[in-house]
């Protein structure tokens, strides 16, 4: 595991009282993880611009099950691309509507490329991709 | 079911022409299908601008399962909002490394409250809340 | 003017070498300015999200100026809420397009409002409202 | 000027309800208005992705012009870059407080390059790029 070292961050006394108001509010517990937080925001959102960077993420999409047709294009597509997808989490939300969650990993540009076949099947009415990070670069 | 209707849309040839390009960039069957994914994206954006508005999510969790009492701190808030979690899903990447997903519904504010204080665990390296929809709203 | 004050940060040594790489790459002279510029850049988001802050912003629009009736339409928009429109930039892209920048004070509410009456207006091709502060709550 | 063409868009009729409501509410006079802004929108987002496309924006930066160095340092940069910026407007905030807009054109990657340099000057508390387009492509 890292070693834990120690930087000295130099600012006005109001901007600190700002920033421990919100490290209080977000519910941190003392402001190097709320600092840490912040650092690794930025890492991830930097990852996430490189098309060959290995990322992990997920993709969420609502969709209406009695649609035609739309299960069965739903797992073809899943298998085009079955070396991305880690797992997959499927939930009824009513009588109509699903929620599914697919947690992927691979490269951004794979991962972009596949969200975007998901979400333009006819009958899902929402999807995204949530990006995140193998956690291997995050310390 | 709902029934299906059709409007007409005026456009300029030229903003049309780039369109057409995009919904076959994008993997859409035809316009309508585009059409209507841009317009669930926006109320989808809307719904969550409504704190007392009843909406899906994720929230997505990189952690390193090492940290001490992170497990625990993790499940013991989770615990404090069972009734927004309607299922979690657990990965690990690598030998450190989890990806946790929770599908959760709920009001906004509530949904928000539980994801800022998952994100906030210390040992958390990285998370996220996705808005979606219960696909109520969305036709 | 606020006094400068130092507290430390701890933090793993790798992830401090990726953020040290980060602080190189957007072209930062020191730590303490990155973070400084994380902990103002989440500031700035939370201002956003009290509809009765005060704020600064900038509204951009891209329009044709060909299109009937439209510069004097922009033009009652904005007497409309005069109070908000510190001072309006406008450039002539070419001979169609025109790039009008509005800078902007007040409420959030008040300014969501102002940007969104502008952007609806037929003719508008493309239209933003940046957010930022009036600079007082950032130190 | 380009020709105005008409297509039709197949959606259910709850939707619809609730599109139209945005509509409204949004302020536009009619559905193709809307329509067309979330397909400009869309198409902006497209070309800012793609690092050689000529593209128009706004930097916008928050400072305290007191800060020794810095409006020489502004200036330095900003000459550095002086084929992008088409035009700059500054205002006077408070006795402490500068909003500063520059108005630029060029390709995406020299944009986001001098936004970066630009915001991590010493003493500019915000800065933010804002993506627009030339208009050219927005039919």
């Amino acid at each position: 595991m890292a070693d834990l070292v120690r930087f000295g961050v130099s600012i006005n006394d109001g901007l600190l009282n700002k920033f421990d108001k919100m490290v209080v509010q977000k519910g941190y517990s003392n402001r190097s993880e709320a600092i840490r937080d912040l650092i690794r925001n930025q890492l991830v959102e930097l990852e996430w611009q490189n098309e060959e960077q290995e990322v992990a993420g997920t993709i969420t999409l609502i969709y209406d099950h009695h649609v035609r047709g739309l299960s069965k294009q739903l797992l073809e597509v899943q298998h085009g691309c079955h070396d991305l997808i880690l797992s997959t989490m499927h939930l009824h939300l009513d009588h109509l509507n699903c929620l599914e969650v697919l947690a992927v990993k691979g490269l951004v540009k794979q991962i972009q490329e596949a969200a975007q076949q998901l979400i333009s099947v006819r009958g899902v009415k929402h999807g995204r991709l949530t990006i995140t990070s193998t956690g291997r670069n995050l310390g």
